[in-house]
């Protein structure tokens, strides 16, 4: 992230547009309703019981505890954002979805999303993020693809993101193309 | 734009995104008020006499003529788009730019730019487009200044495009980087 970093020094000014790397296969979500967790074989016996005991859900939902969100965020590396800012960028996005884990009454955060959109024609996502405890095994792709649907469902039909490069391979196998007739995202750079 | 018409066959989803390339320059603005353009050495006396006398501004009004910014979009050649979905567009939009030319009482739409946002972190542009009879002169770059000037003032650090790669130059000479470390613009694509 050196190129955030020294573009935007403030600490008001940290980049939003961090998706993090996720592969693999859950099953379909059902517009948020409790849904059980893929089993991953790679997990011992114990700690499978107690995954297989869990739930994953979505939310729209943006009454948010901001502390949880920044703990999700900081799991993966990101510089901290003030909370204000965040709050306001949520308030302001278009589409936020949360992705959660239940185990009895207990929730924990484990997804994040949000899209700015003109709610017509464009939608751009950011800040797409998923707990590192849950990369690799298809939660990333399920959160992805239960935030098409809902783009979708709004008729907003152009969905755009700028990807690092560790996960263009990620969104193309979710349908994303990079640069389709040679259209380039660009940021801009103070002189 | 081959690709649009591929990927969103439907009326209703044709994209927005359509930088239209202009280079050159113009006298800085002036907040919306009006300013003398620039001389084109290249019109007739006759041409030169006319445009003298007309005046350049830009505004932020949202009201704007329907019919007049498609006839602007047309002008370019840009595919049509429902007038109900673009007006949408535009009121969801967190910054619109019109750009003008005044003669006497007369007031001709010549540019056009909008802005997605979360109001905190990020903006997009979306359907930057400058009347062909301004292209060249100066006047996409004013602009370009102005909205990014707008952006600024509003406390946006990051500001992003998708640009068409027959104006990354232009954008790239007002401080736009593409693909910095990496990070690729995508577009969704339905499987």
């Amino acid at each position: 992230m050196g190129f955030w970093k020294s573009l935007f020094s403030g600490s008001d000014t940290t980049p939003s547009s961090k998706p993090t790397a996720v592969e693999g296969y859950i099953a379909e979500d059902e517009n948020s309703l409790p849904t059980e967790a893929p089993r991953d074989p790679s997990l011992s016996s114990s700690a499978a019981r107690s995954r297989s005991s869990s739930r994953i859900f979505f939310s729209t939902d943006r009454d948010i505890d901001l502390y949880e969100l920044e703990e999700l965020c900081d799991a993966v590396g990101w510089s901290r954002r003030p909370l204000r800012k965040v709050k306001k960028a949520i308030q302001h996005s278009f589409l936020v979805v949360t992705m959660w884990e239940q185990r009895g009454v207990q929730r924990r955060l484990i997804g994040f999303a949000r899209a700015t959109s003109d709610h017509a024609f464009n939608a751009t996502l950011w800040d797409v993020v998923v707990h590192p405890d849950f990369q690799g095994k298809g939660f990333g792709k399920a959160l992805m693809k239960h935030v098409i649907k809902k783009l979708r469902s709004e008729d907003i039909s152009n969905i755009t993101l700028f990807a690092d490069p560790q996960v263009v391979n990620f969104y193309q196998n979710l349908g994303f193309m990079a640069d389709p007739e040679g259209i380039k995202g660009m940021f801009w750079y103070p002189d």
